[in-house]
């Protein structure tokens, strides 16, 4: 079987035509893949950069966390679940017995593994996983968007920790890549009063535009501008920083009002200096921040809005390549592409 | 001056052209009526129902509590307002010292006074009222939609006391007047994944039609459209009460899915039974009511949405009549209208 | 086996001698009952009324859906659990799979079985229960504690649906069966300012006034009691109807303040007049109720307070009884009782 | 008249004996002052450190920003307040008009003034102080004690920040100055299953101590031992930050468990680094701070408990001097004393 495979501990993939198919172990379901997506992580795990090593992963494995696909056999005590099933794939294995699990924080779980890292990916033709990470498709979804569901599960995540302080309300996104773009693109459609995206990359800039926010550059007066279109109240309500970029949170907190929120996405790579005495206390922000999806109050309130018609996420996929491409997948990651997809039906 | 007057204890209203000229006493300042709005409580006052009777109005008085205008002089002691202001004004006059009013629930004000009932109102060519009720207008915001505010304030409130739980949910309008059909709106607006509303009077549900709500009459199997919409959910997740008619609460309580939230709106004229074990116990609804409006996060609110333009308001508005024609104004209520107004610079 | 039996749909229970021994099937754990504490269910159950009748038990069926005991034996594929272990038992056995279940509602599954009812329950001297509804007792915590945890649960989870608002607030409970009672107890633990308790039986009323709280008759001015200490609040900030009696509710509506909160713990046996405009709307009480304990938010939070000796549960057991006096046990619920238990190494 | 004065901007205090007597302006209350409360801050002041600086204080002006009275005469337009009531003082004057103000976050109103800086503050034998900042006290509480609601306000308003998450949890504090001391006597009043405190100073280390929490040496290992309380939960559910020092903000966030909440109280004098990505992103530690107290909710708060008895806060007093001592009081405040004094009708 075609197979995008990490062999060992140092830079590269490589992809394999002799992996062994997968089988359906008890709970487990046995998927055809029908759309594998790429994000950020796939590319620290090629350069296999010292936060891809802190991932532990079981080598050699199959990448891939983000998927969807058909299901081709059940495996023993699987139930709900039944072959011909279109199904797109939560990333995180929770444990389901410890205390995160049993008090409705599983997206916490302290033995969490990943798919593509601790179990083999979907970075391949087949793949096998336990029964518990399948959401079924409704049939006005599509596989493509279905592949889709686990990253921007990450932006409807982002939505819900900010308490749904989009609605109504005005709000600033910080970084355009995927994730930000569908902060922004939940934001306008849960009725934000204004959004601005701030962002260095010119292309991404041109989607968020066609999203309708107002697009400024980081060298830009970001600050000021938000406080114009906030008038009396002196700020924006809330803001999601999801570049991971070092010295971007004083920008942030400058441009919210009093009592607004600091939602972090982006994942820094070392502490990040804050003025507590004039953002947290003086001026009342509350910080918090994401990890993974809800399980499984993300998927329902995402799947929600898919089925209904309320959000379209095909417009974020920018290219379709075949597993053999994978390197230029990974290559392709940092320059004009939104979502890239492997889709292992294409040959090329 | 020209006013629209309660004289006495007993049905109908009287235009009067000899009205005495109000003066703006110190806190206070005088507007010019730019456009007056009625409502449903103004036809109770006409009629003079038991419930009109029990709002203890300090007779006579003119009548009218939702309106617009602009500032013609201020009174000693009136500060942040001047001559030319444009502004909307809140009905309810707070004590601003109970426990209420000291803890952000003046909403709740037991000592709350009320335009149009306890002082003089804006059915009239001119009005004195307390700076404290006027909300400047921005200048993107027309007299006209301010005159709009109050009401469409009621139902932006009724959106935020279901916590928000429109954003990107199901929800069910029972009543389109034009509360239920801003409620309906404002949930379209915050990304309501389907919006149902339920109203007998055709006219009425041309116009819910026209916002894209699914319509349904009394008569239609509502339960049977919300569950076939949910899906899985089992049921919608908020639903407002706006019509105050006898026993349609069972049919929103068996709409709703478990853990949902009910808003009544509507003022029901005598106790409606609730199945306590059934809904409030075992399907854990959490049923809440609204009065007025929050002063003044209802007021920022709602005129965020309409500056930014992601509200338009001004469609409410199916009549304008002058002064003179309060009366007739008063008989469109109940027939095919949506929003009326009295606007004094009109002529009959 | 000694077992307590409903064996047809009809009055009365029957004390069994031959009742087969349970077995700890798949997944299945096979207990040692130490205790069993008797509700006002069983007693309907006894009864055969028609609220017992709804609940479509299997018969025939060992009753007792409240207990503790010790580990005896695991069945295949259990995890975390072995024998020797000290547990309690949560009576709700949910599906895992629903849309309620998925979002940490659990306790509103609508696949709910419940132990006693239809699978075989804790009034026996073993019983093999689904290894899911185990809860491990920690060292400092007794099995006869244990026993109260499913009762005193209903009491937890009363106290988190109100938010919480027992802490520091003052806290009306009408009705001071051992639920009530707890409620009042977890009230005080929590820091309420002031908590009153009406309930008609002079020995609960003895009960209540031992924990401290103030005790009123049903027939006694309970809302001016409230109202009173209330002060400028203008009422008590929360309340919670433990009696299910009919007609009580306007009481507690009038005692309590505006935006105050009600819980419905009870189940009243038909629907109850509210008069919506006066106290959901212009009163601005949120209505809430419960049903049985949140899984496993409850468990967790009375297991810290029981754990670190903040609350003592153990006064609550005012009988222990053999199973041979299981129809005596079930005539102490109505008269001079707390809580009554059912402990097999007893004999009679 | 005798006043405690910051004459001029440098190091000291003035004791004036001929400071002009106080007269009662319009909307003004003319007080005796019965106590009068030092905080860091006065220390600060005294000092005249940058942080003090940056108040922008009216320079001259009598200090003391804590402090209770009896009304001697009421100005013009003064409503619910005459000669002979006793009041305790708010200390921030806000504007009432602007965004903050009308959204019930008046407690980061940004005109904020202060009592003691831009107006006459309590160290004084007489001050005239707007009517609106004071507190009627009841009459079970004392004078002394109304001198303690300003700083234990902001002990209440922390624990309110915290979503009342000390009830029922376990609760870190960390400073054991008077404010640590009030949250940590508040936290167990509102039924923390544990409260460690941690605190270098012997003398305060005491005072912990007497309330029964576990206390702690910043030196001893404070994560390990919330760790071994918490159990299961794998951390304490709460922290307080109540010493502004650098450097103790990774210990705190290594004490909590996931999805817990950290306050911060004190004001660091620079920005502290965090790690985002370890404790706000994968932890989901929620960080909020406080700024004084919430007008008037954290009052009506605090006042209940006082009132009703649940709290004593008299304790808190270690020191009573005369005015003519306030150079000695500043010094006390950084040794062995918790709350001190300064009383007018004391003479040296």
């Amino acid at each position: 079987m075609l197979a995008v495979v990490k062999s060992s501990p140092e830079r590269g993939i490589e992809v394999r035509t002799d992996w062994p198919e997968p089988q359906a172990g008890p709970g487990q379901v046995l998927l055809e893949v029908a759309a594998a997506s790429l994000c950020g992580t796939d590319r620290e795990l090629y350069e296999w950069t010292p936060s891809a090593q802190a991932f532990g992963l079981n080598l050699p494995v199959v990448l891939g966390h983000e998927g969807s696909g058909t299901i081709l056999e059940v495996g023993d005590g699987v139930e709900g679940l039944q072959a011909g099933d279109r199904v797109a794939l939560e990333s995180h294995l929770i444990c389901g017995h410890c205390w995160a699990c049993r008090t409705g924080n599983a997206h916490t779980c302290e033995n969490t593994r990943i798919l593509g890292m601790h179990i083999d990916g979907v970075f391949a033709e087949r793949v096998a996983v336990p029964a518990e990470i399948c959401v079924k498709l409704p049939d006005s979804v599509s596989l493509e968007v279905g592949a889709l569901l686990e990253s921007a599960g990450v932006a409807m995540h982002s939505v819900q920790r900010s308490g749904l302080a989009v609605a109504g309300q005005s709000v600033l996104v910080n970084g355009c890549g995927p994730v930000g773009l569908a902060i922004a693109q939940l934001s306008m459609t849960l009725g934000a009063a204004h959004v601005v995206a701030v962002e260095p990359n010119p292309y991404r800039r041109k989607q968020a535009e066609a999203l309708g926010a107002t697009v400024l550059e980081p060298t830009d007066p970001v600050v000021d501008a938000c406080r114009d279109l906030a008038g009396g109240r002196g700020g924006f309500d809330v803001a999601f920083e999801v570049s991971g970029v070092r010295g971007v949170l004083p920008t942030l907190f400058e441009s919210l009002r009093r009592e607004a929120t600091l939602v972090t996405v982006g994942h820094p790579s070392e502490p990040a200096p804050i003025d507590i005495a004039a953002y947290i206390n003086k001026k009342q922000v509350t910080l918090r921040g994401i990890f993974g999806r809800r399980i499984w109050d993300t998927w329902e309130q995402l799947m929600l809005l898919v089925e209904s018609g309320k959000v379209d996420l095909s417009w974020l996929v920018s290219h379709r390549l075949p597993l053999s491409d994978a390197d230029q997948a990974i290559d392709l990651l940092t320059g004009e592409a939104n979502k890239v997809l492997l889709v292992p039906s294409l040959t090329s």
